[in-house]
C-alpha cells in the first residue's frame, strides 16, 4: 500500500479553508478516483512540538492506493481538475511525497 | 483526535533504518505509551510528486491521541528514553507537527 501525502506549508498570509477543503473539495476527489482510493485523511495543523509554536504545515492530506500505479494512473486523469480547485481553498503551495506504508 | 507527526527530513547522507525502527524503536514506544497512544502509522519515503525524484522525508510516523493534554502528559514522561533511541536508527533530525484530525 502507498500513501500519497499531501502538505501545506504555513506561513505569515497563508490562508486555509478547511470548510470548503472536507466539504467540497476532498469528496470531489473521492468522486474522481473512484474505488482506487483506498482511504483518505485530513488534518489541520495546531502546532510544533512546542505549545503554540508554529505548526510547520497548515494541513495535510493523507491518500491510500494499492500501488504507486495505481495513484498516477488515477490521479494522472484528473490532475488539472483536481489542481485546478486549489486556489478556491488556500495560498499555500503544497508538496508531494509518496511513501510506502510499512505499519 | 490529535494526531503527532514526526517527519524525518530526507537529503545527502541521511540514513534511517527501517527494520530496526518498525520492530524495536516503535513497539518500545507503544510499551512506553500504553493504551494513551489510540494508533501509530509509519511510512518510508519513496519519492516526490515525479517519478525518480527524491522524497522531502525519509520516513514519517503519525501517532494518535484523544487530545494535546493526553499526549503532552504520556510523551512528556517517557521522552528521554524515546529521543535517546533515535541515534540508533537515524541521523536525520525529525521536525515534530501535531493537528487535530478533521477527516
Amino acid at each position: 500500500m502507498v500513501k500519497v501525502s499531501v502538505l501545506y506549508p504555513n506561513g505569515k498570509d497563508i490562508k486555509f479553508d478547511m470548510e470548503y477543503y472536507c466539504n467540497r473539495h476532498i469528496p470531489m476527489v473521492r468522486q474522481l478516483l473512484g474505488s482506487t482510493l483506498k482511504g483518505a485523511a485530513v488534518e489541520q495543523g495546531l502546532s510544533g512540538e512546542q505549545p503554540r509554536s508554529p505548526a510547520l504545515h497548515v494541513a495535510m492530506r493523507h491518500l491510500l492506493f494499492e500501488s504507486v500505479d495505481a495513484f498516477r494512473k488515477s490521479f494522472g486523469s484528473h490532475a488539472e481538475t483536481i489542481i485546478a480547485d486549489i486556489p478556491k481553498y488556500t495560498n499555500s503551495k503544497p508538496t508531494i511525497q509518496i511513501s510506502e506504508v510499512k505499519l
